[in-house]
Protein backbone atom coordinates (compact mmCIF):
# COMPACT_ATOMS: atom_id res chain seq x y z
CA UNK A 1 0.00 0.00 0.00
CA UNK A 2 1.36 3.48 -0.30
CA UNK A 3 1.43 6.79 0.76
CA UNK A 4 -1.92 6.97 2.95
CA UNK A 5 -1.42 10.03 5.24
CA UNK A 6 -2.44 13.18 3.87
CA UNK A 7 0.36 15.24 3.05
CA UNK A 8 -0.52 18.45 4.14
CA UNK A 9 -1.33 17.07 7.36
CA UNK A 10 2.18 15.78 8.51
CA UNK A 11 4.33 17.80 10.92
CA UNK A 12 8.10 17.98 11.29
CA UNK A 13 10.40 18.75 13.61
CA UNK A 14 12.67 20.15 11.49
CA UNK A 15 13.83 24.26 11.94
CA UNK A 16 13.51 24.82 8.34
CA UNK A 17 10.11 24.71 7.78
CA UNK A 18 7.44 26.97 8.90
CA UNK A 19 5.32 24.71 10.99
CA UNK A 20 1.37 24.49 10.68
CA UNK A 21 0.73 25.65 13.82
CA UNK A 22 -2.87 26.11 12.44
CA UNK A 23 -4.09 22.86 12.34
CA UNK A 24 -6.31 22.86 15.27
CA UNK A 25 -8.57 24.77 12.85
CA UNK A 26 -7.53 22.96 9.78
CA UNK A 27 -10.22 20.58 8.08
CA UNK A 28 -8.22 17.57 6.99
CA UNK A 29 -9.63 15.48 4.30
CA UNK A 30 -9.04 12.15 2.67
CA UNK A 31 -10.79 9.93 0.33
CA UNK A 32 -9.06 6.41 2.54
CA UNK A 33 -9.23 7.66 5.82
CA UNK A 34 -12.12 8.67 8.10
CA UNK A 35 -12.11 12.43 8.72
CA UNK A 36 -8.78 13.76 10.68
CA UNK A 37 -9.48 15.51 14.25
CA UNK A 38 -8.03 18.52 14.94
CA UNK A 39 -6.08 18.72 18.29
CA UNK A 40 -7.54 18.56 21.54
CA UNK A 41 -7.75 22.07 21.98
CA UNK A 42 -7.23 24.13 25.70
CA UNK A 43 -11.06 24.95 25.42
CA UNK A 44 -11.77 20.96 24.94
CA UNK A 45 -10.07 20.55 28.34
CA UNK A 46 -11.86 23.11 30.27
CA UNK A 47 -15.06 22.05 29.08
CA UNK A 48 -13.98 18.71 30.76
CA UNK A 49 -12.69 20.17 33.93
CA UNK A 50 -14.89 22.71 34.58
CA UNK A 51 -11.47 25.55 35.08
CA UNK A 52 -8.69 27.25 33.28
CA UNK A 53 -5.27 26.75 32.98
CA UNK A 54 -2.44 29.15 33.95
CA UNK A 55 0.78 29.54 35.63
CA UNK A 56 0.87 30.76 39.71
CA UNK A 57 4.38 31.97 39.78
CA UNK A 58 5.89 31.81 43.75
CA UNK A 59 8.70 33.85 43.94
CA UNK A 60 10.54 34.73 47.37
CA UNK A 61 13.83 34.42 49.48
CA UNK A 62 14.86 30.72 50.66
CA UNK A 63 13.09 30.04 53.55
CA UNK A 64 9.88 32.61 52.64
CA UNK A 65 7.52 29.06 52.29
CA UNK A 66 7.23 29.03 48.66
CA UNK A 67 7.75 25.15 48.61
CA UNK A 68 5.64 24.40 51.64
CA UNK A 69 2.82 26.80 50.26
CA UNK A 70 2.73 25.23 47.20
CA UNK A 71 2.44 21.80 48.13
CA UNK A 72 0.13 22.96 50.63
CA UNK A 73 -2.12 24.85 48.10
CA UNK A 74 -1.90 22.00 45.94
CA UNK A 75 -3.47 19.45 48.62
CA UNK A 76 -6.29 21.81 48.88
CA UNK A 77 -7.03 22.66 45.47
CA UNK A 78 -6.41 19.07 44.23
CA UNK A 79 -9.19 18.28 47.23
CA UNK A 80 -11.51 20.61 45.33
CA UNK A 81 -11.49 19.29 41.97
CA UNK A 82 -9.23 21.26 40.26
CA UNK A 83 -6.21 20.00 38.16
CA UNK A 84 -3.03 21.11 39.79
CA UNK A 85 0.39 20.17 39.57
CA UNK A 86 3.81 21.96 41.49
CA UNK A 87 7.10 22.68 39.91
CA UNK A 88 10.19 23.11 42.48
CA UNK A 89 12.92 22.54 43.33
CA UNK A 90 12.35 18.66 44.07
CA UNK A 91 11.10 17.58 40.41
CA UNK A 92 12.80 20.29 38.51
CA UNK A 93 16.71 20.98 39.91
CA UNK A 94 17.37 17.43 39.34
CA UNK A 95 15.54 16.81 36.17
CA UNK A 96 15.08 18.69 33.44
CA UNK A 97 17.67 21.39 35.08
CA UNK A 98 20.43 19.20 36.37
CA UNK A 99 22.82 20.55 33.69
CA UNK A 100 22.52 24.06 35.00
CA UNK A 101 24.32 25.56 38.35
CA UNK A 102 23.21 28.90 40.07
CA UNK A 103 25.11 31.60 38.56
CA UNK A 104 22.81 34.01 37.04
CA UNK A 105 23.01 32.92 33.41
CA UNK A 106 22.15 29.77 35.02
CA UNK A 107 19.57 30.79 37.04
CA UNK A 108 17.86 32.85 33.80
CA UNK A 109 18.30 29.45 31.97
CA UNK A 110 16.65 27.90 34.45
CA UNK A 111 13.39 29.95 34.72
CA UNK A 112 13.05 30.31 31.41
CA UNK A 113 12.99 26.22 30.97
CA UNK A 114 9.90 26.36 33.99
CA UNK A 115 8.33 29.28 32.36
CA UNK A 116 8.16 26.94 29.05
CA UNK A 117 6.86 24.21 31.01
CA UNK A 118 4.68 26.17 32.88
CA UNK A 119 2.94 27.24 29.79
CA UNK A 120 2.51 23.43 28.50
CA UNK A 121 1.05 22.43 31.76
CA UNK A 122 -1.00 25.69 31.58
CA UNK A 123 -2.50 24.47 27.68
CA UNK A 124 -3.01 21.17 28.98
CA UNK A 125 -5.30 22.41 31.61
CA UNK A 126 -3.42 22.70 34.66
CA UNK A 127 -3.07 25.42 37.27
CA UNK A 128 0.61 25.17 37.67
CA UNK A 129 2.27 26.07 40.98
CA UNK A 130 5.93 26.92 40.31
CA UNK A 131 7.83 27.56 43.17
CA UNK A 132 11.13 29.25 42.51
CA UNK A 133 13.47 31.77 44.23
CA UNK A 134 13.49 33.61 41.08
CA UNK A 135 15.17 36.67 42.19
CA UNK A 136 15.34 38.32 39.01
CA UNK A 137 12.21 40.42 37.42
CA UNK A 138 13.17 40.15 33.91
CA UNK A 139 13.37 36.74 34.16
CA UNK A 140 9.73 36.65 35.56
CA UNK A 141 8.72 38.83 32.82
CA UNK A 142 9.73 36.40 30.70
CA UNK A 143 8.39 33.54 32.44
CA UNK A 144 4.85 35.65 31.82
CA UNK A 145 5.09 36.03 28.03
CA UNK A 146 5.58 32.20 28.10
CA UNK A 147 2.03 31.94 29.46
CA UNK A 148 0.47 35.34 28.63
CA UNK A 149 -2.63 35.94 30.48
CA UNK A 150 -2.92 33.05 32.66
CA UNK A 151 0.02 33.66 34.47
CA UNK A 152 0.00 35.24 38.03
CA UNK A 153 3.02 36.37 40.27
CA UNK A 154 2.45 35.21 43.35
CA UNK A 155 5.03 37.05 46.09
CA UNK A 156 5.73 35.14 48.99
CA UNK A 157 6.64 38.02 51.47
CA UNK A 158 8.96 37.72 54.06
CA UNK A 159 11.84 39.83 55.66
CA UNK A 160 15.29 38.80 55.47
CA UNK A 161 15.80 38.84 58.55
CA UNK A 162 12.71 36.72 59.38
CA UNK A 163 14.04 33.80 56.52
CA UNK A 164 17.32 34.12 58.25
CA UNK A 165 15.72 33.27 61.50
CA UNK A 166 14.05 30.85 60.22
CA UNK A 167 17.16 29.13 58.26
CA UNK A 168 15.88 25.31 58.24
CA UNK A 169 18.51 24.23 56.64
CA UNK A 170 21.36 26.22 57.72
CA UNK A 171 21.59 27.64 54.58
CA UNK A 172 22.46 31.50 55.62
CA UNK A 173 24.45 30.56 58.69
CA UNK A 174 26.73 28.83 55.64
CA UNK A 175 25.82 31.77 53.18
CA UNK A 176 27.36 34.46 56.03
CA UNK A 177 30.51 32.25 56.47
CA UNK A 178 31.12 32.50 52.67
CA UNK A 179 30.66 28.69 52.43
CA UNK A 180 27.62 28.95 49.46
CA UNK A 181 28.43 31.48 46.90
CA UNK A 182 25.53 33.70 45.33
CA UNK A 183 23.04 33.09 47.58
CA UNK A 184 19.78 34.81 47.33
CA UNK A 185 19.78 37.62 49.72
CA UNK A 186 23.32 37.62 50.95
CA UNK A 187 25.55 37.31 48.54
CA UNK A 188 23.29 38.13 45.17
CA UNK A 189 20.36 40.30 44.79
CA UNK A 190 16.82 39.66 45.41
CA UNK A 191 14.36 41.79 43.27
CA UNK A 192 10.82 42.14 44.79
CA UNK A 193 7.85 42.04 42.78
CA UNK A 194 7.03 45.48 41.30
CA UNK A 195 3.47 44.68 40.83
CA UNK A 196 2.92 41.06 41.72
CA UNK A 197 -1.11 39.83 40.77
CA UNK A 198 -1.30 38.48 44.65
CA UNK A 199 1.03 39.08 48.10
CA UNK A 200 1.01 36.99 50.70
CA UNK A 201 2.97 37.98 53.71
CA UNK A 202 4.17 34.92 55.92
CA UNK A 203 5.85 36.97 58.24
CA UNK A 204 1.95 37.80 59.35
CA UNK A 205 -0.32 34.69 58.42
CA UNK A 206 0.15 31.09 59.26
CA UNK A 207 0.35 28.25 57.00
CA UNK A 208 -3.64 27.56 56.99
CA UNK A 209 -4.46 31.20 56.96
CA UNK A 210 -1.75 31.72 53.56
CA UNK A 211 -3.47 29.03 51.81
CA UNK A 212 -6.70 29.86 52.29
CA UNK A 213 -5.61 33.52 51.00
CA UNK A 214 -4.46 31.82 48.21
CA UNK A 215 -7.27 29.21 47.39
CA UNK A 216 -9.63 32.36 47.61
CA UNK A 217 -7.52 33.76 44.78
CA UNK A 218 -8.01 30.87 42.75
CA UNK A 219 -11.45 30.44 43.08
CA UNK A 220 -11.82 34.41 42.11
CA UNK A 221 -9.34 33.79 39.17
CA UNK A 222 -9.75 30.36 37.36
CA UNK A 223 -13.78 29.98 36.65
CA UNK A 224 -14.82 26.40 38.04
CA UNK A 225 -17.71 25.06 36.62
CA UNK A 226 -19.35 22.10 38.08
CA UNK A 227 -20.14 19.81 35.05
CA UNK B 1 3.86 37.90 64.59
CA UNK B 2 7.39 35.88 64.36
CA UNK B 3 8.15 32.96 62.30
CA UNK B 4 4.66 30.47 61.77
CA UNK B 5 5.98 28.30 59.55
CA UNK B 6 7.25 24.88 60.10
CA UNK B 7 11.54 24.88 59.59
CA UNK B 8 11.38 21.13 59.20
CA UNK B 9 8.72 21.35 56.22
CA UNK B 10 10.79 24.24 54.16
CA UNK B 11 12.41 22.87 50.98
CA UNK B 12 15.01 25.25 48.97
CA UNK B 13 15.91 25.02 45.16
CA UNK B 14 19.50 25.89 46.63
CA UNK B 15 21.76 22.77 45.20
CA UNK B 16 24.20 22.80 48.54
CA UNK B 17 21.01 21.46 49.90
CA UNK B 18 20.58 17.68 50.46
CA UNK B 19 16.90 18.04 49.18
CA UNK B 20 14.27 16.74 51.42
CA UNK B 21 12.73 14.54 48.29
CA UNK B 22 10.90 12.42 51.23
CA UNK B 23 8.26 15.33 51.76
CA UNK B 24 5.18 13.20 50.79
CA UNK B 25 5.76 10.65 53.62
CA UNK B 26 6.57 12.94 56.48
CA UNK B 27 4.49 13.13 59.10
CA UNK B 28 4.85 17.25 59.83
CA UNK B 29 3.50 18.64 63.00
CA UNK B 30 3.63 22.23 64.28
CA UNK B 31 1.44 23.83 67.11
CA UNK B 32 0.16 26.74 65.11
CA UNK B 33 -1.34 25.66 62.50
CA UNK B 34 -3.47 22.92 61.11
CA UNK B 35 -1.73 19.17 60.15
CA UNK B 36 0.49 19.68 56.76
CA UNK B 37 -0.86 17.81 54.08
CA UNK B 38 1.71 15.78 51.83
CA UNK B 39 2.46 16.07 48.10
CA UNK B 40 -0.48 15.34 46.02
CA UNK B 41 0.69 11.74 44.59
CA UNK B 42 0.65 9.71 41.54
CA UNK B 43 -1.62 7.46 43.05
CA UNK B 44 -4.30 10.26 44.13
CA UNK B 45 -4.61 11.30 40.97
CA UNK B 46 -4.34 7.74 39.39
CA UNK B 47 -7.74 7.17 41.97
CA UNK B 48 -8.76 10.20 40.32
CA UNK B 49 -8.51 9.50 36.74
CA UNK B 50 -8.70 6.06 36.20
CA UNK B 51 -5.87 5.31 34.74
CA UNK B 52 -2.24 6.29 35.11
CA UNK B 53 0.82 8.27 33.58
CA UNK B 54 3.04 7.75 31.17
CA UNK B 55 5.42 8.37 28.11
CA UNK B 56 4.59 7.46 24.50
CA UNK B 57 7.90 8.03 22.71
CA UNK B 58 6.80 8.27 18.91
CA UNK B 59 10.40 7.57 16.89
CA UNK B 60 10.42 7.86 13.05
CA UNK B 61 11.94 9.87 10.16
CA UNK B 62 10.40 12.86 8.66
CA UNK B 63 6.68 12.01 7.14
CA UNK B 64 6.91 8.68 9.02
CA UNK B 65 3.19 10.30 10.59
CA UNK B 66 4.73 10.75 13.71
CA UNK B 67 2.50 14.20 14.69
CA UNK B 68 -0.43 13.21 12.55
CA UNK B 69 -0.64 10.03 14.45
CA UNK B 70 0.45 11.86 17.57
CA UNK B 71 -2.64 14.28 17.24
CA UNK B 72 -5.12 11.54 16.20
CA UNK B 73 -4.57 9.34 18.60
CA UNK B 74 -4.18 12.01 21.62
CA UNK B 75 -8.57 12.73 20.10
CA UNK B 76 -9.16 9.10 20.52
CA UNK B 77 -7.65 8.95 23.89
CA UNK B 78 -9.27 12.21 24.81
CA UNK B 79 -12.68 11.60 23.90
CA UNK B 80 -12.55 7.70 25.59
CA UNK B 81 -11.57 9.59 29.05
CA UNK B 82 -7.91 9.94 28.83
CA UNK B 83 -5.67 12.48 30.55
CA UNK B 84 -2.93 12.92 27.63
CA UNK B 85 -1.25 15.69 25.86
CA UNK B 86 0.95 15.94 22.99
CA UNK B 87 4.68 17.43 22.99
CA UNK B 88 5.97 17.40 19.45
CA UNK B 89 7.71 19.95 17.43
CA UNK B 90 5.17 22.64 17.53
CA UNK B 91 5.08 23.12 21.15
CA UNK B 92 8.33 22.61 22.17
CA UNK B 93 11.12 24.01 19.14
CA UNK B 94 9.54 27.45 19.47
CA UNK B 95 9.47 26.69 23.17
CA UNK B 96 11.22 24.80 25.82
CA UNK B 97 14.01 24.25 23.36
CA UNK B 98 13.73 27.47 21.05
CA UNK B 99 17.75 27.81 21.86
CA UNK B 100 18.98 24.76 20.52
CA UNK B 101 19.67 24.00 17.10
CA UNK B 102 19.93 20.49 15.08
CA UNK B 103 23.46 19.12 15.72
CA UNK B 104 24.25 16.16 17.17
CA UNK B 105 24.55 17.70 20.42
CA UNK B 106 21.79 20.07 20.37
CA UNK B 107 19.25 17.33 19.24
CA UNK B 108 20.66 15.09 22.01
CA UNK B 109 20.25 18.34 24.59
CA UNK B 110 16.31 18.51 22.87
CA UNK B 111 15.25 14.91 23.55
CA UNK B 112 16.68 15.43 27.01
CA UNK B 113 14.40 17.60 28.27
CA UNK B 114 11.87 16.50 26.66
CA UNK B 115 12.18 13.67 28.36
CA UNK B 116 12.30 15.42 31.51
CA UNK B 117 9.21 17.31 30.74
CA UNK B 118 7.48 13.87 29.49
CA UNK B 119 8.22 12.33 33.14
CA UNK B 120 6.56 15.63 34.69
CA UNK B 121 3.73 15.60 32.50
CA UNK B 122 3.36 11.39 33.32
CA UNK B 123 3.64 12.23 37.31
CA UNK B 124 1.19 14.32 37.15
CA UNK B 125 -1.04 11.45 36.05
CA UNK B 126 -0.99 12.26 31.88
CA UNK B 127 -1.05 9.83 29.28
CA UNK B 128 2.41 11.81 27.14
CA UNK B 129 2.78 11.36 23.33
CA UNK B 130 6.01 12.52 22.73
CA UNK B 131 6.75 12.86 18.91
CA UNK B 132 9.99 13.50 17.72
CA UNK B 133 12.19 12.12 15.29
CA UNK B 134 14.91 11.45 18.19
CA UNK B 135 17.17 9.12 15.66
CA UNK B 136 19.70 8.34 18.48
CA UNK B 137 19.31 4.89 20.63
CA UNK B 138 21.15 6.66 23.28
CA UNK B 139 19.34 9.54 23.61
CA UNK B 140 15.81 7.90 23.70
CA UNK B 141 16.84 5.13 25.96
CA UNK B 142 17.73 8.53 28.13
CA UNK B 143 14.49 9.26 27.82
CA UNK B 144 13.34 6.47 29.45
CA UNK B 145 15.73 6.97 32.35
CA UNK B 146 13.91 9.52 32.90
CA UNK B 147 10.52 8.00 33.12
CA UNK B 148 11.16 4.61 34.34
CA UNK B 149 8.46 2.03 33.69
CA UNK B 150 5.86 4.16 32.63
CA UNK B 151 7.84 4.91 29.22
CA UNK B 152 6.82 3.04 25.55
CA UNK B 153 9.23 3.39 23.04
CA UNK B 154 6.71 3.25 19.73
CA UNK B 155 8.52 2.89 16.53
CA UNK B 156 6.41 5.01 13.40
CA UNK B 157 8.02 3.15 10.87
CA UNK B 158 8.12 3.65 7.05
CA UNK B 159 10.21 3.35 4.82
CA UNK B 160 12.84 6.05 3.70
CA UNK B 161 11.76 6.00 0.23
CA UNK B 162 8.04 6.14 1.32
CA UNK B 163 9.01 9.14 3.42
CA UNK B 164 10.75 10.60 0.63
CA UNK B 165 7.79 10.47 -1.81
CA UNK B 166 5.18 11.97 1.08
CA UNK B 167 7.72 14.57 0.79
CA UNK B 168 4.65 16.87 1.84
CA UNK B 169 7.08 20.62 2.39
CA UNK B 170 10.03 19.68 0.08
CA UNK B 171 11.99 19.15 2.74
CA UNK B 172 13.64 16.08 1.57
CA UNK B 173 14.15 17.21 -2.09
CA UNK B 174 15.62 20.48 -0.11
CA UNK B 175 18.04 18.22 1.72
CA UNK B 176 18.86 16.03 -1.24
CA UNK B 177 19.36 19.21 -2.75
CA UNK B 178 22.01 20.22 0.07
CA UNK B 179 20.19 22.97 1.47
CA UNK B 180 19.46 21.52 4.62
CA UNK B 181 22.40 20.23 6.70
CA UNK B 182 21.92 17.45 9.36
CA UNK B 183 18.74 16.20 7.71
CA UNK B 184 17.63 12.46 9.21
CA UNK B 185 18.16 9.76 7.07
CA UNK B 186 19.91 11.81 4.15
CA UNK B 187 22.68 13.15 5.56
CA UNK B 188 22.26 12.18 9.26
CA UNK B 189 21.47 9.48 10.77
CA UNK B 190 18.45 7.20 12.17
CA UNK B 191 18.65 4.39 14.26
CA UNK B 192 15.57 2.51 14.34
CA UNK B 193 14.61 1.21 17.70
CA UNK B 194 16.01 -2.53 18.76
CA UNK B 195 13.04 -3.31 21.13
CA UNK B 196 10.63 -1.16 20.79
CA UNK B 197 7.31 -1.31 22.98
CA UNK B 198 5.27 -1.18 20.03
CA UNK B 199 5.59 -0.89 16.12
CA UNK B 200 3.17 0.95 13.86
CA UNK B 201 4.12 0.69 10.11
CA UNK B 202 2.46 3.45 8.04
CA UNK B 203 3.15 1.72 5.26
CA UNK B 204 0.75 -0.90 5.97
CA UNK B 205 -1.98 0.58 8.13
CA UNK B 206 -3.79 3.89 7.23
CA UNK B 207 -4.18 6.47 9.77
CA UNK B 208 -7.46 5.37 11.23
CA UNK B 209 -6.20 1.80 11.42
CA UNK B 210 -3.01 3.13 12.92
CA UNK B 211 -4.89 4.99 15.56
CA UNK B 212 -7.05 1.90 16.58
CA UNK B 213 -3.88 -0.01 16.82
CA UNK B 214 -2.12 2.50 19.39
CA UNK B 215 -5.54 2.88 21.46
CA UNK B 216 -5.50 -0.93 21.59
CA UNK B 217 -2.12 -1.05 23.30
CA UNK B 218 -2.86 1.79 25.13
CA UNK B 219 -5.40 0.32 26.46
CA UNK B 220 -3.77 -2.87 27.39
CA UNK B 221 -0.80 -0.91 29.03
CA UNK B 222 -2.64 1.77 30.74
CA UNK B 223 -5.06 0.66 33.72
CA UNK B 224 -8.72 2.53 32.86
CA UNK B 225 -10.33 2.24 35.78
CA UNK B 226 -14.07 3.85 35.64
CA UNK B 227 -15.08 6.30 39.04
Amino acid sequence: MPSVLPIHSLHSDHPLVSENSSMPDQSIKSTNITAVESRVTLQDRIERSGHSGGVLWFTGLSGSGKSTLAIELERRLFNNGYNVFVLDGDNVRHGLSSNLGFSPEDRTENIRRIGEVGSLFANAGFIVIAAFISPYQEDRDRAREASGEGFHEIYVKAALSLCESRDPKGLYQKARRGEIPEFTGISAPYEAPDTPEFTVDTGELDIDKSVTALAEYVAGSFIQQRN
